[in-house]
């Protein structure tokens, strides 16, 4: 398998990226193509201790990179030659499996479905990061990608989100969740409303594992396994999840910081205080799939150190393993309301 | 002053309510009406230990109650000698300064709206519970109202929710934020984009403080005073940080019971995560105000106890104290936008 990373994308590029790159190649035996400057790549490669390139990794040299304040769509448009675009085009044309990036997520979801191409009868591509929750985690799609989204997106991201559940989390018959107010089928927007119908015709249909509508309080506790949402619903309550959960691991620290005594109780729980913060921390679930475009792309976190970029290559072989975009492409027509609107 | 309380509202209705109601009376110094079935009341007062009402607190009686599972429309319709109606008709004909229940909060909202009306000008109520976030709190508006909004409705939220915290928070010039998935005004779906553009008017017109849009990860450090949101992205924020509020205190009592040395450090802390834990604790910040109602109208939490209902009462005193309603009365013009069509 040959996985395509994008060197200079992230906070933490090039060192950092360079350094998962290279980690998750041995660990995992795979190879790797590293997209960015050649120059500052091999540095990072040196600052590593190394003198040279390890075997099965290759450079593919970009002049250009894109930053993570830039306009998205003209940064795409303008920079051909940056270490995301390169890496898209080679994933497009077959050099490699699947394409990890820790760089702009709005570039990377334009990039991604303009050079890779979304599966052909998808909408729109989402964002579908997994909440750190019970053993194997929830499918939140989507996050963010589409703001202003219809019943048939909504549709078709339980579909992608319960395959990626199935294939890449391991999860049988995945719960298919619908993020709303309330648990009766007639609580929310229009938007809800409707996509409530859709879901459950689907699930008549054992296609899908619909359970109904999932409140924000109930996902912590492992409701579903897929929730779907709009991207801007979805983006809120990750968000909201995030800032709460930092937040009092923030108090909770500041408890343990008091004085003398309460420095002590530190000490005796500290391993499973840290436990408990490592598992809600985002980097250890790894990165973001894009799903709905043709070939596995990854965002790995803007923060990315080495191990959530290997976490996130993992995450990008396991996509490949699933073929999820096939399993899509083959249940296409399930996907569309029209096909289903002529049948009823 | 006088309180309206619905004696049958909530789930520990009417023992707990009527408990904290008495207590209400006699720390604040106030009149209270009891509405609802005089001999369970009665009876309630007994299980106190008192033989008789105390002075001050007299009974309506009401023959019926509204189940917390009803529909609300229906509900309002069809009681007319419910707890809950005879209240509002009593607040309307001005038997008391102000309502408070524990009741259903659709039966609650509906019956104000009927009952004792909106006021002139505002498009509709919305809800606005105080999150437990700094010294104050932070006010969000709407919470669930109302699932569907137009850009006029924010507006006037901003405007009710920012003379709420004004008045009743005793903030001085309350920052107001928007909630949203990014700081640019351009973020989110039209609704925001075009709520955005009409508070920033209002903001340079100085009659608001807009602060910009908040991201729902910044909520928890307070990042405004006011955040204003459609009902139903405020009720997905909302339920999301008490779900994992929730989950994580919970989380850190499992780490504390642990193991022998565990429950050591416990008791080392316990009454510092018990301080964090009341802190987080919706029944500490009182119940949720109806803005846009001509008269104050407060509901309590479904779970109230004694404590959290004689907070609902003293929330609800401030609210008569502050004149929100002639607050927004006497500001409406510049919360309409037609209006401010004219004048561009």
């Amino acid at each position: 398998m040959k996985i395509i990373i994008d060197a200079m994308g992230g906070d933490n590029a090039p060192d950092e990226i360079v350094k998962g790159a290279i980690e998750a190649a041995e660990a995992f035996n795979i190879e790797i193509i590293l997209t960015g400057k050649g120059e500052e790549i091999l540095r990072s490669v040196q600052k590593m201790g190394r003198t040279e390139l390890p075997k099965g990794i290759e450079i593919a040299h970009a002049d250009q990179v894109i930053a993570m304040d830039e306009d998205p769509v003209t940064a795409i448009r303008e920079k051909k030659d940056s270490s995301m675009l390169v890496g898209l085009n080679m994933l497009r044309d077959g050099l490699g499996d699947a394409m990890v990036s820790a760089g702009s997520t709005g570039a990377l979801l334009s990039g991604a479905t303009l050079v890779v191409k979304r599966i052909r009868g998808i909408r729109r591509a989402a964002m579908a990061p997994v909440l750190p929750v019970g053993d194997k985690g929830i499918v939140l799609i989507d996050c963010g990608a589409n703001a202003e989204c219809t019943p048939e997106y909504l549709l078709q991201f339980a579909f992608m989100g319960s395959f990626y559940a199935e294939h890449v989390l391991k999860i049988k018959k995945p719960r298919v969740g619908l993020l709303n107010i309330g648990t009766e089928s007639i609580k929310g927007t229009d938007l809800q409303i409707e996509a409530y119908r859709l879901l459950e015709e689907a699930s008549k249909d054992g296609a899908l594992n619909f359970v109904g509508n999932v409140e924000s309080k109930g996902v912590m506790y492992g409701e579903c396994d897929v929730l779907v949402a709009d991207g801007y619903t979805g983006n809120i309550l990750l968000k909201s999840i995030e800032g709460t959960a930092s937040f009092l691991l923030r108090e909770i620290k500041g408890v343990f910081m008091k004085n003398a005594v309460t420095k002590l109780a530190a000490l005796l729980v500290k391993k499973h205080v840290r436990s408990l913060r490592e598992r809600m921390d985002a980097d250890k679930v790894g990165g973001t799939a894009l799903l709905g475009i043709s070939k596995p792309v990854i965002k790995a976190h803007g923060s990315s150190g080495a191990a959530a970029l290997k976490n996130a290559v993992l995450q990008a072989m396991t996509t490949v393993d699933a073929h999820i975009a096939e399993e899509i492409q083959s249940n296409i027509e399930r996907m569309k309301i029209e096909e289903k609107a002529e049948k009823n």
